[in-house]
């Protein structure tokens, strides 16, 4: 299969791209490294020490004698250079993870939420109208999030895989009509509403176009490394662990391993999905592997293994580690505690055999977060951005 | 109260400025002459002879004694001029009416395509951003459209003032949850697909920040003046009957004056939602004079005072004008036929008094489409926009 990654330099992509290709997939990467940009930003870094992506596609061939192509532009931005990619290389399906990714950089400032929207939704935008454009039958995969369900405190409803059966009062009286729908959004930061926004994309050009397209909706990635980017320390995939990149479980990981305490905002009651980033490569495998047939509507599953309240993982790693827990003020603006009753039936279904925490976690630690703790700095690990002004 | 208005030179924005600035609002427009932009590029134009804007104001303030301020700014592009002008004029409401708002124009090719998601969602975006970054207490009026709830052959519910109440299973089976959810959306081009993203923007803002923000979804608008645009010609407002821009009504009016077959594209079996200009001005005042509560969720009231089947309208005007009915292919990707069971009840509750087709479509081809007439380019009637390649 050919196959563009876009954002195939970041966390979730760049394990992809070596997945793709270790299975046979002809692979091009488009990336502007938004994301290395946004590191120098913010003078912060991934723990692991990343090579650039030219040395670890040389690498990659080093290792495997499998090519990667690199094409560098802006998904946002060079739609005709967009456009000259897929009908030159006529991909079966594209990637979709050029986003902005981090609801913390999201809520940092006026710029950094226009930042967001204007190149989330224009990152969507451009691709879908591409393929269009292109006239060829390209499935696109994109990486969704749970949060476009919203994490309220309700929990009195189960959250189906996209779609929501109602039902609605009748206009003539006889009755309640039954009726389809997608589940209600509720995002809880600018990056969550951007990719309400893309759903709303999709369902268009499904409808109007029929485009092929199946949305991720994916829980906080955990972990860092695949068997391939374990392969040579050149291919090893970004860890990110700053007050605004650096998803929970992987911020606290990296505590343990420097006996720094675990910071929990707010009670701690909140419960999230998680899944591990092995588990993310093969997800997004399958759901390439299986593409939507034609006239089938957007294809939404989600994404995650396994659902925990953000103290109980806490006290998890505590307990493994002896570091201690420091409850801090939540920065964000959410319910104080939460339920969620996520279905996530399909990708297992579909042959997904999960790493859970219980497995890996302890691993997490030795191989990457102690191995690396020497490139922490301390002064980058709390979140600064608020919600709330 | 002081209002700003966005998009204050266009269609239903010109006449709302008089209104508002006729009942001792100050107002300040902000405009980038985008849709003056749009004739040249058509090479298209108003069927009434509309002046420059500097010019409009200048007459305004010749019949009236009042000042308008015009700052020409491009609110999806520049930012921190928008927040200058909320800093310094410190206004109690904005009139957000700076979108693209056709929808052939939204489907004439990938780059009408771009420019109307870009331009639509940034400049609602940067709207409610610099209101946030201002820190005043600004309410915010939008126009949405009728067309987010989607045409659907349906019809089996009634179609509500935004929010549906719908019945969900519960998960510990002890029957159905009732919630209230906003309508599904069902957008039928790029134009309609943008105000659905607008939705997710206002909800978002409302929750995070607390933006008292009301959404207008506005039928299609038909008539020309209202009574401040008849004071002088000089302050006529434009008439669109163009491919792109011109509405379906008001296209019929023009055509019956000058002879031509009467356009309908399809069956003409669509029901739509219509709405008088002089009340679109009505409305947004009625809105804008009531804002909603502190902590009031975004209200969402439907802005139309009739429902018609296109084929009906063209059989009424067909018949006061002797003029025949040509029946075209739709461009458009939609059903043949639909009802549309549309609840529009509060904006008559505060006040409206409505404009209705019976009274005022004979008028209106006497006074606009046949007294300028002879203006009237009979190459750029036809849509050349296709919603399927």
């Amino acid at each position: 299969m050919k196959v563009i990654v876009l954002g195939g330099d970041g966390f979730c992509g760049w394990p992809t791209v070596l997945h793709l290709s270790a299975r046979g997939h002809e692979v091009v990467i488009i990336d502007n490294l938004a994301r290395r940009s946004a590191d120098d930003e913010l003078k912060a870094g991934s723990l692991t020490p990343i090579v650039s992506l030219p040395e670890r596609i040389a690498a990659w061939k080093e290792k495997t004698g499998k090519d990667l192509v690199w094409k560098s532009l802006d998904v946002a931005k060079d739609y005709d250079a967009l456009l000259d990619v897929l009908q030159s290389f006529r991909p079966d399906a594209i990637v979709h993870l050029a986003e902005q990714r981090a609801a913390p950089y999201s809520m940092k400032s006026p710029k950094h939420k226009r930042y967001t929207v204007e190149n989330n939704v224009s990152a969507t935008h451009n691709t879908l109208c591409a393929i269009v454009e292109s006239g060829l039958d390209i499935h696109l995969v994109h990486m969704g999030t749970m949060g476009v369900y919203g994490y309220g405190a309700g929990g009195k409803t189960q959250i189906p895989e996209g779609y929501l059966t109602v039902e609605i009062p009748s206009l003539d009286g006889s009755g309640p009509v039954t009726q389809e729908i997608r589940h209600p959004t509720d995002p809880g930061s600018i990056y969550h509403m951007t990719k309400c926004l893309d759903q709303e994309l999709f369902y268009y050009y499904n409808k109007n176009d029929k485009l092929k397209i199946t949305d991720l909706h994916q829980g906080i990635v955990w972990g860092t490394n695949t068997d391939q980017t374990l392969l040579d320390e050149r291919l090893i995939n970004r860890f990110d662990y700053d007050g605004d990149y650096g998803t929970v479980l992987n911020r606290f990981l990296m505590q343990a391993a420097i006996g720094y305490p675990l910071t929990v905002h707010g009670t701690g009651g909140q419960t999230r999905a998680f899944i591990h980033i092995r588990d993310v490569v093969q997800c997004l495998t399958l759901a390439l592997e299986s593409p939507p047939a034609n006239g089938e509507r957007v294809r939404i599953l989600n994404q995650m293994t396994e659902t925990h309240r953000i103290a109980d993982l806490a006290a998890m790693i505590a307990g493994m580690t002896g570091v201690e827990v420091s409850f801090l003020e939540n920065p964000r603006n959410e319910a104080a505690q939460n339920t969620l009753p996520a279905i996530a039936r399909t990708l297992q279904d579909m042959g997904l055999k999960p790493t859970l925490l219980q497995e890996g976690l302890l691993q997490e630690v030795m191989h990457v977060a102690q191995r690396y703790a020497n490139r922490c700095d301390r002064e980058r690990i709390l979140c600064t951005s608020r919600w709330k002004s």
